[in-house]
């Protein structure tokens, strides 16, 4: 006798459960062998009509869950190693899950992250999916927030803003772009599916002093390398990886620049680089054709990191990230 | 600068991040050393109205948070070695968060299970607690579901029912224990706030075939180790622990054993032990002064398990666990 719980785990999500220690999803608990390694745990929950909205198409969805936490592994360097999942649903729609379970085990097929466990719970609430992603660094070498050194050059992978600048689209906000479909469509898909810089976690590991990745905005997050780093940075505008579609909406305004750095769903690695090693992480990015670009310095001192224009001007920021409180 | 997300995780749960793999929660993951073990890894959520009341004290929710998910890591053998947490509120009380802050911190001393790292995130539905909880055991020796054999004898540990006697006795279902102050106490402690039996995990990993944790019903629980390991099971009602409570519920109607034995919370531990490692079972259980009992045996077949009673004849169950969906 099985109960609707039951069929659910072993219709959808049985067939994600690639892993021997996944034992087919038919025990309590998985075995995840760390092989000499560390393990390194990373957990990143997203809400309907928080992070993403309650009618983004549901292979999307699953793809943004997971994504958020390889861009974290990959942040500090480490390999995926698998993941499990918590997924709290007001009402079970085949219509639903059947697209968000086949995008799930597409995206765990394509980074080799795969399903270990998890969790389904009814709520009354808003569905919300909560991963907890699990990857390997050899032992003590996960890259940290904490270790950037005055000096470092700032590194950030990809372009920065499109995601804020997707979700603005989606809320009529994007001024320019209204009569330019593709640009519209590249930055919605920025919003909706990270693009998680897995490839990068070697170099990260091999070259970086210190690395996150940009999920709450680049300003705020770097104010928190800077925090742990016990140091201070600051950021040329010019320097800033941008989009051609952000390019156009800032022609339509100048001072939506402290929109992309200060809004979430980058899903980039931004990293501190000895300039020493500048040259071999580049060389690196560019072997796993990840772009990175060198956007400003980390320095010495307690202050905020600091934006400048052209002229060495500091370009103000009214919020830095985005917070859920 | 910090946002009222950071602010809130340095107050009320960095204090609880004593692993030093936990980096003060200042990173955007954790490392947690397998030292040449295997990783048990476990989730469960709790949902506000449906695994908790949303007028339960704040403190037994945060036990109940992490204690159903150390109950399965004891099932599995596994010692507890930390975990994260996803946390889902609607608003941030102080009057709330700081006695579930400190409740979770109590609990993860006492059972050496440390917080390693988390999520924090608005929500405009009921309050959603997830735990993912990580455990140790020797290579190869997680102890599962699938490997019971005919013959193998079951034990339960504790008492079974009183967590749904203590949701009924909420409901106003209680009958007899309507006047018995401490009865009615005893029993909806035992709903809000489980006992996870992680002092057995050692005995179950020395001695049993097969295990789980009882947390959606006995019977229910027991047909899915018994489906897994391709065997049936036959429990005799007459051999259930029960406590007091319990018995005085059933004097007032005895066809209440079926909800005693289908209800969900227990969190005991049910395992397979082989006849001849019965003995030594017992005695390493009685070592660590959890209380077990032999309910009935594991026997060849594909049929459900049966409750019978003491003439043999079954005790007809309308359901066997919760399901969510």
């Amino acid at each position: 006798m099985s109960s609707g719980e039951d069929d659910l785990i072993a219709r959808y999500f049985k067939p994600l459960a690639t892993a021997p220690g996944a034992l087919g999803l038919t025990d309590d608990a998985a075995i995840l062998q760390a092989g000499g390694d560390d393990v390194v745990v990373t957990t990143d929950a997203i809400v309907a009509g928080v992070h993403f909205l309650p009618d983004d198409p549901p292979d999307t969805v699953a793809r943004k869950a997971l994504r958020v936490n390889l861009s974290d592994l990959a942040a500090k360097g480490a390999e995926p190693a698998g993941f499990v999942l918590t997924l709290a649903l007001c009402k079970v729609s085949e219509a639903w899950l059947a697209p968000f379970a086949r995008a799930l085990g597409e995206d765990a097929d394509q980074f080799g992250c795969p399903l270990l466990g998890g969790d389904t719970v009814s709520t009354p609430g808003p569905a919300m999916i909560s991963v907890t992603a699990f990857g390997r660094v050899p032992l003590g070498k996960m890259v940290r927030r904490g270790a950037a050194r005055a000096g470092d050059v700032l590194v950030v992978s990809g372009t920065i803003g499109d995601a804020t600048l997707g979700l603005a689209v989606l809320k009529g906000e994007g001024g320019p772009l209204d009569n330019d479909a593709a640009a519209r469509a590249e930055v919605i898909e920025r919003y909706r599916v990270p693009q998680p810089r897995v490839a990068l976690a070697h170099a990260v590991r091999d070259y970086a002093s210190a690395a996150m990745d940009v999920s709450d905005g680049l300003m705020g997050d770097l104010a928190k390398l800077c925090g742990t780093s016990s140091a201070s940075a600051v950021v040329e505008a010019a320097a800033l990886p941008l989009s051609g579609p952000a390019r156009s909406w800032l022609t339509s305004d100048p001072s939506l620049i402290a929109r992309l750095v200060s809004g979430g769903d980058d899903y980039e690695i931004l990293c501190a680089v000895p300039e020493n090693r500048l040259a071999a992480f580049e060389l690196a990015a560019r072997s796993v054709s990840v772009p990175v670009s060198a956007i400003g310095r980390i320095v010495a001192g307690e202050a905020a990191p600091r934006l400048v224009d052209a002229g060495n001007r500091e370009i103000p920021l009214q919020r830095r990230s985005y917070s859920h409180f």
